[in-house]
């Protein structure tokens, strides 16, 4: 328990996710509306935008638009997602968003060959290839991640020996470029992780890797994303992605409508409730997540919005 | 870690919940279909009616029906709620019910006087008739509990020592009329508690009173019924209540439609994943947790009913 950090750091990632993953379209204007607002409530990283295949992600055919119109608030990393080189430089000309570099491998063949159609070896070939892109246009190579770290909808759990080797690979790939990436993402994809593979899968990495900075990627489409955010707390991990309100969703859950990545506002709950500093404004950002719902005109998973915050309930005692 | 019990016991409180809280009328060949459905998961110990006043609680006006309607089976317990002496009585007729015998205080005056125009002292006696009720009829004094255990809307939070001193109070009612219970229940009413609280409250009490026997009724209003489940498993809580689909909602929530006790088949998720015996199967649960969506006619917050088990992943696996 002495591991749990005094402070998180959360990546908000709901206007990414949501918007790709929302069916109907949503005006320009109402995604700007929603960064611009979770610009207010004192999170310091959003994810904007993906720029995707229009075709394939039709949802972010806008994202130029959206890109360009939202108010920058100084103190806040405003970042994008993309896939490839096109993407990468859609983003730079944006001229409005916070470059990171990053890149993944995914923990199961049979999930890259299924989702991405592509091999292992594919997958470490795209890998060199965007860690020399970022080179190449001085980009800081921030973070490394593992898709699919806690198990496979195709191949079952994953070794944990399998992601120990996958970081090794990733650092290894990372030192051939002569960089090294700022954090290290297990993502829980599939949604295969509980509070107590959480606990194993993190507490190996640490042993293998004590110094390397850990972040966690999980999705709630099974309900365990907040306990296991708590076990990787008693773990030491301080950075979390969560999307606002549990914008996103599942392509792999059994039925329509499961939940996708974490809960901003429940993380911030628990957060604050634990005595864990995050700079985030609860009640600013329930109301986001109520805007979230406006915006996208349907019930969205996350609960505190609707349970309320028990700073809201103190600050009416008498 | 190493008090996680190797086995869970699941007290299912999804019928009793659910249709009292429930707006429009449900037919009571469905309720009985519920508890029918539920008989056939694994699961031992289902709470299928609440013998109240039918003007205060409509959606129970049936409980005489309905408990004479199901079929019981071998190997399960089947019980009520009931809140004074002519429910109990209402209960015994039936001849179809486990009765146990519980009572409980509240850790919040205030609470009591808003939420039962009760004061300390009435609580305090109605407990004492409630015992001596049981003893009259030869009931076994199975539980007993502490209602809003962690904090309260009215309150804020409260004080561990309070419930130390309350569970003594339990303790000593029970001795002066010769009984004790088996269980002691911490029940969050208002949905305060965090993994924090849960470890920091059981903590105290297990070192207070080592050789009691506890159990955990959590509420999932603020999303963290999952978490506070497992962090009551680390410290060794090995019986929860909860609702099938999350049957049931929080007349306390700052918005309605909030989320109300801990979902049973999220739970037997976690509890089969982290390697826990519980006797239930989840996918049969998960049936009926879709069938308990499709009797109130609105979807339900349980997540594992979209998301899928694993173990039926596992089990496509070549």
């Amino acid at each position: 328990m002495s591991d749990i950090p005094s402070r998180v750091q959360i990546n908000e990632e709901g206007p990414r996710e949501g918007f790709q993953f929302e069916k109907g379209p949503i005006p320009t204007a109402r995604k700007i509306e929603l960064i611009d607002r979770l610009s207010e409530t004192g999170l310091n990283h959003i994810q904007v935008a993906s720029f995707v295949n229009p075709n394939r992600v039709p949802g972010w055919a806008d994202a130029d638009q959206v890109v360009a119109g939202f108010k920058r608030r100084p103190g806040v990393e405003y970042t994008a997602l993309w896939l490839n080189l096109k993407g990468f430089q859609r983003a730079l000309a944006s001229g409005r968003l916070d470059i990171k570099g990053s890149f993944s491998l995914t923990a199961s063949e049979t999930f890259l060959q299924r989702n991405q159609q592509r091999s292992m070896d594919d997958n470490i070939r795209a890998a060199r290839e965007t860690i020399e892109m970022y080179k190449q246009h001085n980009i800081l190579l921030d973070r490394a991640g593992i898709m699919a770290a806690f198990g496979c909808n195709f191949e079952g759990e994953v070794p944990h020996q399998r992601v120990l080797d996958l970081i090794q690979l990733l650092l290894d790939i990372s030192a051939e470029h002569g960089v090294r990436p700022r954090i290290f993402s297990l993502a829980d994809t599939m949604a295969w992780a509980t509070p107590k593979s959480v606990k194993e899968l993190v507490g190996k990495v640490r042993n293998r890797y004590p110094d390397l900075t850990l972040s966690l990627h999980l999705h709630d489409t099974r309900g365990m994303g907040i306990a296991n955010a708590y076990a990787g707390l008693e773990m030491g991990v301080a950075i979390y992605d969560a999307t606002v309100a549990g914008l996103g969703g599942c392509p792999f859950a059994a039925h329509k409508g499961a939940a996708g990545n974490v809960c901003t506002e429940d993380l911030v709950f628990m957060l604050d409730e634990t005595g864990i500093e995050t700079g985030i404004d609860l009640d600013k950002l329930i109301e986001v997540a109520q805007l979230a719902e406006d915006i996208v005109g349907h019930p969205l998973p996350g609960s505190v919005k609707m349970g309320g915050s028990l700073k809201a309930l103190r600050s009416k005692l008498h």
